[in-house]
């Protein structure tokens, strides 16, 4: 008896399921309007399109079948703005600021001093090691969920210095048309980021539509504790990995395990996983975020301390990469503007 | 006119989609049967069913977000046969031999000597060193894709000491019916394995339906290169992470970076990742595959060298974990018997 009555419920289920579809297929204005509205009609948008329309175009050369559509994002100068400085870079600065009542000896100890002043020169002079310092005192010490709520309180409140907007309404509206794009198309996306896996997972589902497993970033090494026989993870001052440069192919394989189809960087961070990519067996595409547009962003490229592109660029022309004009290819870059 | 040719096709697309859901939900008899039909009817099966079905009853108390509706399994013991040894030690075995010829020096040096001569004893005898030197010989020194070949290869032709049968041929029916019933309820299913990586991947997807980024476990270090300006990634002979015991709820944070409210496991090794599944704040549940079955399969538990289960047994009566026992309530065990 409970057998049959629950296979006629799965079907009404089921049957509800399929007319909605039905509906939405004939009705839903989604599927009538075109792709990729806030990219001006130049000749980035066209390639973008010839190559997915390939990719789902069944017994055509460039047909991919649905679980090798894979495509890779960098994060910082790719989705979100990566100037004045890394989104992630302020979370530190604002996090020793918070953290100082906490360490007396952080007002006459460098990098720290150098924070607390507001004096970005100085922290310029400690180096890498200065850096890694200030991420270790305001990324390690804690569980990852204590972590991922700082991340998440954070996020809330603090403002770019150049717009006063969110950082998570810094992102390029194309771009997130881009991905939207891909997914309608059957694509996973991926983030591939040097910024933290941790620090990132918090939004980006929110923001790109990205779920936490589909983020492939840099990661601290956390260990396995019980604290009053709960078990947590402590996040321990210890790198466990760098996703950037060469270490993002490695990253992709390690997360992924499979190469992707489809590229998507800004930086010379990015080019090692835009050659990996391109040198797959079947069609790929890869594509370079060109910072143009100063007025309505940034403009910069070879000499930027953030998001320096030299050799990308070059190598770009010469592989036939895609190099997108911000200024000349996108009609929209922020929402709010 | 290209436009609104577009936006007809795509409504025709989806609505022949969605007439074939229609007539799959009438027709499919997948829809008409009982899950997990190779699980007798004792209470394991009704626990299990029922935490799934409140999961997916909206409104009710143990209601779970399809989001969060994380499922982790290890592999070994858990999802196929451990016994009598590690499917990956088999293809250790093999591989040394097949590449025997090349190292002249293997047939007076341990732990190879003892491989060679199928001296298991004498392999034991090499203690975890000898372990290490073994798995490094024939897992490092190639390209990822090198590797996944090889591990391709070899299980189209390795067949499993007792049974003769293809080790893909060695896994439970019972828990890929449970697989397949935590997915049809909007689970997402993980791997969670101490085996390697790349190991698995190759074979998750075709036995199991876990494509390789749902696969988490052991990774050794891979470094990006290039070959005659041809990019790989190349396996180094240096472990990268183990993902067993403290390090299974480190590589889930990982790789999928939120923490799973199922969890299925067979031995010590499963401990804290099923502490650290149970320990959520909303429902969730966590299983043990107790091996009591010596004729259909094997009967191990406290004593075992592969899959030792001591301290996770008392535990789990000590916490409500659920034990299954193979004998009892498991109506087929492998396809092929």
């Amino acid at each position: 008896m409970r057998r049959s009555t629950q296979a006629i419920d799965v079907s009404l289920a089921s049957v509800a399921v399929a007319l909605i579809l039905l509906i939405a297929a004939a009705w839903n204005p989604v599927f009538a309007q075109e792709p990729l509205p806030s990219w001006n009609d130049t000749p980035a948008k066209a390639r973008i399109m010839d190559f997915v329309k390939a990719t789902v175009t069944e017994g055509g050369n460039g047909y991919v079948a649905p679980s090798d559509r894979i495509a890779v994002f960098d994060n910082d100068g790719t989705l979100w703005s990566e100037q004045p400085y890394y989104t992630q870079l302020g979370f530190v600065l604002d996090r020793v600021k918070a953290l100082a009542p906490r360490h007396p000896e952080w007002k006459t100890k460098e990098p720290f001093k150098s924070v607390l002043a507001g004096d970005m020169k100085g922290i310029a002079r400690g180096g890498e090691k200065g850096i890694v310092d200030l991420v270790m005192a305001t990324h390690a010490g804690m569980t990852t969920e204590e972590f991922s709520k700082t991340v998440s309180d954070w996020f809330a409140t603090a403002r770019h210095p150049r717009t006063g907007k969110p950082y998570t309404e810094m992102t390029y509206v194309p771009m997130r048309e881009l991905l939207d794009y891909l997914r309608a198309n059957g694509f996973s996306t991926y983030i591939v980021s040097g910024g933290g896996v941790e620090f990132m997972r918090p939004v980006t589902e929110r923001i790109y539509g990205i779920p936490p497993e589909q983020v492939v970033g840099s990661t601290i090494a956390t260990q396995y504790d019980l604290v009053s026989d709960v078990p947590v993870l402590k996040r321990l001052p210890k790198i466990d990995f760098i996703d950037d440069g060469p270490g993002k192919p490695v990253g992709i394989n390690k997360f992924v395990g499979a190469r992707p189809i489809f590229v998507a960087g800004n930086s010379d961070g990015d080019y090692e996983m835009m050659r990996w990519t391109t040198a797959g067996e079947g069609p790929s595409f890869a594509m370079l975020v060109h910072h143009t547009d100063a007025d309505r962003e940034y403009a910069y490229d070879r000499e930027s301390a953030f998001g320096k592109l030299d050799k990308a660029l070059d190598e770009a022309e010469r592989r036939n990469w895609l190099v997108v004009d911000m200024k000349r290819d996108w009609k929209t870059i922020f929402a709010f503007q």
